[in-house]
């Protein structure tokens, strides 16, 4: 089985957010997959997508934070400023976390671990809407 | 072809491991997949697979002490700590080197380049036993 | 569908290149899958794939740049320093970017973002040719 849809993301402020749910959501025919794998690409070139904590909010602000002190905005040697400061940075982090993902999955679910969900890294400040699409392929 | 199965690993000190070949030998089917992609996907989320250099172990040497370097103990803004100092790096760690991998398959045997193997990361201290859900399509 | 097929890139100075196009013309097959996957592997392990901005070259270059500054050669605790002070580096920044992606393909198409291109980072200064394995899973 095969299907494919794409998914839009409403905006979110700068920051890690957990979008396990709403992605689930999305896609009903997970349901129907005994085994399988949905991959997962984020249309965009300055946001990401990672698979991490799923429970403490501290954990996404702390990554969030790491990065910004990583890539800060202005470094002398960039020279693709003209998209605004934070252009260039959230360009560097897309790559770090990336933007693709392929997720297991078993009985009709994501077979996550225990403490994986997904994350949406906005890495802009006004990024607008993302889109992801999402590709599933495997046994009913 | 659909395989699926979860391969447990004994604890590690922290540090980067070549399983390669432990994985390989607990995967018997890969050998009946003339073509595919072989889905590894770690269930947790303070260690990391990451693909690298199989031979040399300071590579592995280098690249946990290059990590440590870039994501300390104890920065300043870290709020999730309770989980102690090496909590909050290894969730750093995690999203940096990722925590799935997929892997052509071509005539029963993973396609690696001469000088790839298969590390896991283990960024905590004392990460216990970790699983991976190996997921298999391909043609026999 | 399954195709497989091992793509010979020529050698391309230190930094990051836009090869979206010349790999798309070396698989033809694309075209017949109306929705799938293709797996790129990069069979290496100092030199890397990621998805990033396909029209600015300034961008290619400020990320080069950055990486050149987070990981620097001759780092005093670098043990695996026999292949060239730039070989150590490279292995860093192949975990850190990723060494495969996989793609979504729709209607015969890789479906990149409009801003999505595929980047091959050289992290050698001669780092020779370069070998992708390409492989596609799909429906036609």
């Amino acid at each position: 089985m095969w299907h494919q849809e794409e998914i839009h993301l409403s905006e979110r402020p700068r920051g890690f957010h957990l979008i396990t749910h709403e992605l689930v959501g999305a896609l009903p025919w997970l349901a129907e997959c005994e085994r399988g794998l949905l991959h997962l690409q984020l249309l965009h070139t300055s946001a990401s997508l990672t698979l991490n904590e799923n429970s403490d909010p501290d954990v996404r602000h702390d990554l969030d934070a790491f990065l910004r002190e990583l890539v800060p905005e202005g470094l002398p040697y960039f020279r693709h400023t003209l998209e605004g400061s934070d252009d260039m940075p959230a360009h560097v982090m897309a790559s770090l976390m990336g933007t693709q993902l392929s997720l297991a999955v078993r009985s009709g679910r994501l077979a996550l671990g225990t403490w994986q969900g997904i994350w949406l890294g906005e890495h802009r400040e006004q990024g607008g809407e993302r889109r992801i699409l999402a590709t599933l392929s495997g046994q009913d």
